[in-house]
């Protein structure tokens, strides 16, 4: 199911294959967001054309609108999305207690910009059983717990089921990140029992690490979660510090509990640097909002560190720029050769195509970031190449990047 | 500059080619809107992919944002936009005066759906100049003249220029309209002289037949335009009547004084049932906002004369229907095979994806419509097509269509 091909000698990275129901996963890998069952501005099919294997779906959301029975009815996600390839679903506990917990958790790891009418839910109440909360669409109780969870992600049909877990904030105290991480690992097991009865055919599923950034607590999380033998794979999630520093801290912990042979996902982190640094820890997959979500507010990712290797189109200084959106970008929408200046245009007026044309070169450039990083793990060249991407170079310039 | 290819026997249609500074047009030809320098939720170069010759763009729009110098300092608006085929721009008469005119010219064209935030600006005089107008964007007081609008058109390069006339409403009575139509002659003039002096190489100038529904006034604005032979085409403008009915017959009075010889453009007209009247009464292109338009606000064309060829997909009917927005329809949006339950729930969640499939559909539809058109012109069958569409035939139904 997960093969691994290359170790780096180096650092804990690796590449591989995760043989899933609907087709194969290169790893390391980038995985877009499809959260509503659709890559925002984007159709589903797009991101196989920009060289993507997964995408990922949202349980919280898709358990809202359409409903899950809808979309089992309708033949599953795969068909109802119409992507005949490996689709990873959130299990919903991000969603429910981002509604009720503060956002700095959402700050220091890029998720902040769900909209206002996203945010407009409330957590009722946390209870052993599970979460009740009122919908953001109309109002109306909900509940949702591990077999909810697992029963909604069955329905849907995903090749990757990730069990119900609390994501405990930065800011809750050590006391109730430990009381929480144990009740998440009391979920883990709810869910895996459910699953392990009505689970679909050929679905996998990840168990998550929580644990908040107590190092006792996150080790002892992650040999709880890696003690279930029947979890195809193990993601990391929670608050994972105040900055990257202590972020990278928390997974290399975590990273040093996880058995080798299993695959880990690091969910919602996707800048460039966090990237690199998670290939370099033996992270397998990665999802973030923020290739799709900055091209949506005007932004493009470029090879700058210092800007955080993201230029904003928005701004006024572009208004007159006859330069490329990047120059040398392979990708279909710098094939196009918009000037700054018309992408600067349209999104002045509010035209649909400049969040399109931005999303299709973000993805683009993530994409061709991972394609470089799996090929330098298997040629010996990680940490040369790891080391021109923080300095700068741009993904289609690391192919030759030796040390 | 213009070749008539076949005339069909039993009406006025005629097959041909326009011969533009930037390519080809196969006639009968509808013309997508690039109104403010892109197809509305897709890339200006899709059009070509779906098979479209020409695009319009707008001289109003454009001279307010981004302006006419900016967009030749860049290139021109073939190079802002990276399109390299034909364009035609409209002369912003029309834009000018919806601002102070009443919407039931709009109504009755079908181009109501002009946002409230464009129709903020109002015209703050009318005078034998031109026009001063406050600009919707930003409320600055703004001049637009003959002289102007040719000078805009020159500036972004398009192919086909059209004279600025005033777009005189239905409500208006005979008295205003005919003094405003000797108005807009004398404006036609001006137009050509500005442009015998300035006017970029290789564009060529249309005049715009006004006149209102009253016959003697609409035969001889027709006339009147007609006998500048520096005009390389003729559009007719302004208000066409209450109904369909009336519209054609104005149409046809103006059809009959206008020279054979000199390619003929139906201003904002392109509903299924007006292109092919419009063919049979010797139009050679449309322009019309409504498949744009429509697919945004979530329809989809489709072969139903009783519905006006129109399917709503935000009812709730659809929410569960495992259809395909239409069945045998061989267009791209359509062999994606997205049931209309996906497409309601995107438009519910407001997931942009949803308009752009709807307008790649809408697009595609009219194309291969005139696509069957032109050929059966050309084999001698309308009479046969054009009912076969009445009736309800799909467009790829009317390759077979005969008497």
């Amino acid at each position: 199911m997960f093969s691994i091909r290359t170790r780096d000698p180096g650092s804990y990275a690796r590449t591989g294959t995760l043989k899933l129901a609907h087709g194969e996963v290169r790893t390391p890998a980038f995985v877009p967001l499809a959260t509503k069952a659709v890559v925002k501005t984007l159709e589903v099919k797009e991101a196989a054309a920009l060289g993507f294997d997964m995408v990922l779906g949202n349980t919280f959301h898709l358990f809202l609108s359409p409903g899950h029975e809808l979309i089992k009815q309708l033949g599953g996600l795969h068909r109802f999305q119409r992507w005949d390839r490996p689709i990873i679903t959130d299990s919903g506990g991000f969603q429910v207690f981002s509604m009720g917990h503060g956002t700095v958790a959402d700050e220091i790891k890029g998720r902040a910009a769900q909209s206002a009418g996203e945010r407009s839910g409330a957590i009722l109440s946390i209870e052993e059983e599970g979460v009740s909360f009122r919908s953001y669409l109309d109002g109306s109780t909900k509940f949702m717990g591990p077999e909810t969870s697992m029963e909604v992600q069955a329905a849907l049909g995903s090749d990757i089921a990730l069990v119900f877990d609390e994501c405990t904030p930065f800011h809750a105290d050590r006391e109730y990140t430990a009381r929480s991480t144990e009740r998440t690992h009391r979920w883990l097991d709810r869910c895996l029992k459910w699953h392990a009865q009505h689970g679909p055919e050929g679905q996998i599923v990840y168990g998550i690490v929580q644990g908040g950034t107590d190092e006792d607590l996150r080790r002892s999380s992650a040999q709880e979660v890696a003690a279930r033998e029947a979890l195809g794979g193990i993601a990391i999630g929670g608050s994972l510090g105040e900055d990257k520093a202590q972020m990278f801290e928390v997974v290399e912990w975590t990273i040093e509990e996880l058995p080798e042979a299993r695959p880990r996902h690091l969910l919602g982190i996707g800048e460039v640097d966090d990237l690199v640094r998670g290939v370099e820890l033996g992270i397998d997959t990665f999802d973030c909002a923020m290739p799709t979500r900055i091209g949506r507010h005007g932004m493009a990712l470029v090879p700058d560190p210092e800007k955080r290797w993201r230029v904003d189109l928005a701004k006024a200084r572009w208004k007159e720029a006859d330069e490329p959106l990047l120059e040398g970008c392979p990708c279909s929408a710098c094939e196009a050769g918009y000037s700054r200046a018309y992408l600067h245009y349209l999104l002045r007026a509010k035209e649909q195509t400049a969040q399109r044309v931005l999303t299709l070169h973000n993805l683009a450039f993530l994409q061709r970031l991972m394609a470089e990083l799996r090929d330098a793990v298997d040629e010996g060249r990680l940490a040369a190449v790891a080391a021109a991407v923080r300095s700068g170079a741009a993904p289609w310039e690391l192919a030759t990047a030796r040390a």
